[in-house]
């Protein structure tokens, strides 16, 4: 029995990933993945995921440089949520610099932005 | 600007919800939501879903008495993941009558279960 064949991916090959600090355990981000990114998640030890919108492998941090080691590996009770226990290069998972995607929280029935830029999303992504 | 309005529901008007204790910060659970089981949510102040398998609001702790406590609402980066930080009653998220449904861990190439049954779930679900 192969791990991955218990991983329930859904109509299109794809699983959720929640990306979890593994040491403050801040939640960082929610993102998906489909086979191949899991296999190579668990061979190379850094979190692979499935770009949806580029409909390619995202190998986190290939443009950022703020990759993820991976601590460890964990599946749900019904099997179709994934969740990467992580070490956050430079300490920044969101592409708009913060350390998490979950910088807005719902205060007085409106988002609000809680959270610091940590880095300068142009100076994170330049070329 | 209704704060729900910026939340990116899917094409089956639903968005991905996180569930992580409040304190301890432990990832629980991975759901869904409708905008009525946000609006709900933010209302009375414990964790509401949708149920996909029973297609109707699933009031969390409505059979199990393991309610959630809503601490913080939050949103993600592209508002198409929220997260509830709650106080999790009962210390129980999971069916199984563990604290978080992600008590699998992998190892050697082998999902392992390394979290305990804090509560035998046919106690837990008896009329």
């Amino acid at each position: 029995m192969n791990w991955l064949d218990e991983v329930r991916f859904d109509t299109d090959g794809l699983v959720t990933v929640v990306a979890q600090d593994a040491g403050t355990q801040r939640l960082l981000m929610v993102a998906w993945a489909n086979r191949e990114a899991l296999a190579e998640t668990a061979a190379s030890g850094h979190a692979v995921y499935w770009s949806r919108s580029r409909a390619r492998l995202w190998r986190k941090g290939e443009e950022s440089g703020h990759r993820q080691r991976i601590a460890e590996i964990r599946l749900d009770c019904d099997g179709d949520v994934v969740l990467y226990a992580v070490e956050q290069a430079g300490g920044i998972a969101c592409h708009t610099g913060r350390e998490s995607c979950f910088y807005r929280r719902l205060e007085g029935g409106a988002w609000q932005v809680v959270d610091p830029v940590l880095k300068d999303p142009e100076l994170i992504y330049r070329k």
